[in-house]
């Protein structure tokens, strides 16, 4: 069941410093790891484990490789080949086709054979499931949704309605794709409900975290592009367009009609505001809130850091006490120049 | 199947230039509209598709009037009249009166004959679902709930015990009504659980977000009014009480036992501390943080938008000088007063 | 059904001015309570309501006896006192043993006899359902999964796979427990995911709330001590550790491979980046953003409180004009200095 050493050099493109004939069967961290195990070397900080992993193979950068008491694996990006290695030690398991007795599905449904689809599980009108789908417990999939070809659904997700989400994503549990998106108008009545009317249109090989939440358009459809990683309890707003290979952290949301650009980053807890643009390339800091355009590619933030509580409210006391601080200053220049005079 | 401009005009009060003859039959953006569609104009950035516009007809207001190449239905407010003719010509989809065979309904509970239950939906002791309700597939009613007339429930919505929510209500997918308040007081060994016992008491008109959460109360009931709007992954806590058409976006979180009045707006990410309260009309700006009464109507905000890192680490900088910086001028002062002796 | 001050008294600890016959049978808030319930004071802003309750009996501090014109329990944490009494007066309903027939247990899943299996439940395979365990509607418990005795597991909550937790847990409706980590490496076709491969270990006591992600470690596993509380729309990323007895409010995130220690306590909407260590007995603010590590206890903080918006403009201007500032600050100085020369 392992795999030696030398076809993964082979494979991945490494240089390989040890026996080729030495197989590993299981991936495990430096210091979690034995003499059937290959970890891997991307962060600094875990430099001191190196020296100590009892790893049959470590995959590392080529500065690293002094260093490593086991074999190495020398690559340019030793995070992206350890997770190729994964990959190949630890497929997804199989998935046997064919549906559960307990799920139900519309007669204008379309499943294929090879799909399969789990216990409880609920398939709408005029919704179509693709080759090798794996549809979990519990998942509902709504009227006019359309999964492609080895799409991975875990239990418990749910797609409203007029949703779809191409070939080789992952849509985690708890997962909402397609709920109206939040359009009120106001009225001497109160809240007047806006349709919303549009869908959501999911590229390819996207991934969906646990628990997060995407709206449909209200009159066009919400986008997200192929490769979009979204972690877990993110809000994407409708009408919200999300350029290729743009990741996003938990807790963070994308107000309506906003568009991101390809291959950013935000992290944890960002907001951005709505109808705004944010170009290619942007990476944002954590708990940063985005308020207008970003038209150039760059590393954007605005949170401060916790303190002890003591020092952090006097820092407060004196941000408040700014504009006598100004007055004073000015004080100090009118005098300083009728001195001067 | 359409509607003639001229009943539009005459049932949403709006004066309109064009022919009353002209029919419509959808609602599209003012991009992507055809000489079926009718488009709005309430939001200026969109002015200039205004001109191109291919739509048999515009709902705007007075000012615009002369721009628009279409039929123009004027209105005071476009988007409320917009909201109303959206809801004319989309209609929500009719749902068949019956219970699915595959749903579980406690033989103390009771369901309307116009009801519909969906697949896989559970209902629990002495619920009850009232007339027109729907109750989407996997949704679950757990025990002494109330669900009244013309209410819809998306699928994989819970309610967990003891709430009600009154008619034309709508709540998304995910969201959780009813899940024990968050309370725990410190022992020698740890935290002992507070028992919540009360329940979530929801008016009329009200839309629920998918994913949001809506805690019981501890003791008394925690109570959301009429016409109140949560959008997605919002966190209401034990014995919060909502005013009337107060809304909140997503990501917003309101601690336990606080009052929020009505007609209030809360932007995104916008944290409530508990025990305070809020007046009615006020709005708060996105990713704020309220920690004490507010008495007076009004806007308020308190979070800074992000920038360039660079700049932004450098106003960091600035900001921790400002100790140093008020001595400076405090030395400046007494120089200047020394020599002013 | 109900109970004598007497016995609670000799039960919890207290000291009763009153008399010991006085039975009471459920317990209200001070301005709710009749004379068959018991309630407590516990915070100051509720002293005004103490004076005027119709309560049998009021659990306080000795400085408030004086005041109180019921029964009084006299505790040292009355808090905690009001939990217990709760916990005796409303026990949470008892539920019959058994499994509905519409759940779907796997033949290689072993569920005790006395644990409660409801409708639409999904067990698969390899997993283990312990002594009067509590599993809700819609849940699903997916592959080698443990979920020791007495512990109640809410509606529609998803353990996805590899999940474990300990005696007398509770985790709320929605909670998704085990999904895979946000692990993703950038090659030059994209995000390429990292295998997530393991599991999630929960302790004994522990509260997951509404709504609440856990992840599955990337390697070794997420590990949630005895005793913790996590509040509902948490977000507890891949190989987390958090120390026991530690709480985190409502729409907290903690970013991968961060550890936090025992007794903390997190107030809302707090963010904790990834691979930080944060101390035993530390308490933060809430919406603070922890960026490194934390090393010594006490209270952390750093949000700014919301202000009337007119105001808050004039502080962000202010706060842009630092640099400026110091600028005529150095040339007051330099001035000053000249003069001196």
């Amino acid at each position: 069941m392992g795999i030696s050493l030398g076809e993964l050099a082979a494979r991945f493109g490494c240089e390989l410093i040890g026996d080729p004939s030495t197989t590993v069967s299981r991936v495990a961290t430096l210091s979690g790891a034995d003499a059937a195990s290959i970890s891997f070397l991307a962060n600094s900080n875990y430099r001191n484990e190196l020296r100590s992993t009892g790893a049959a193979a470590v995959i590392l950068g080529a500065e690293d490789a002094a260093e490593c008491p086991a074999a190495s694996l020398i690559a340019g990006d030793p995070y992206l080949v350890y997770a190729r290695v994964a990959d190949v030690l630890h497929p997804r398991a199989e998935h046997a086709p064919g549906v559960h007795p307990s799920a139900t599905i519309d007669g204008s449904a379309s499943v294929a054979a090879s799909a399969h689809v789990a216990a409880g599980v609920v398939v709408c009108a005029e919704s179509t499931i693709g080759d090798n789908v794996y549809v979990g417990p519990g998942t509902v999939i709504g009227p006019r949704c359309r999964v492609e070809r080895d799409t991975y659904l875990h239990a418990n997700v749910t797609f409203v309605q007029d949703v779809s989400i191409g070939s080789r994503g992952i849509v985690h549990s708890g997962a909402v794709l397609g709920s109206d998106g939040f359009g009120n108008a106001m009225s001497e009545d109160g809240w007047v409900k806006v349709p919303q009317l549009g869908g959501v249109i999911i590229g390819d090989d996207v991934e969906i975290g646990a628990n997060t939440t995407v709206d449909r358009g209200a009159i066009d459809d919400t986008i997200i592009g192929n490769g979009v990683r979204l972690d877990n309890l993110v809000q994407i707003a409708h009408n919200v367009r999300i350029g290729e290979h743009t990741a996003m952290a938990a807790l963070t949301g994308i107000s309506g009609s906003t568009t991101i650009g390809k291959r950013c980053m935000l992290a944890g807890r960002v907001g951005i505001v709505g109808h705004v643009s944010i170009c290619d390339d942007v990476v944002i800091g954590g708990a940063s809130v985005v308020s207008k355009d970003i038209a150039s590619p760059g590393y954007y933030s605005g949170s401060f850091p916790a303190e002890k509580d003591r020092d952090w409210k006097r820092r407060i006391a004196r941000f408040r006490r700014l504009e006598q601080l100004e007055r004073r200053v000015s004080d100090l220049e009118d005098a300083a120049g009728r001195d001067g005079e």
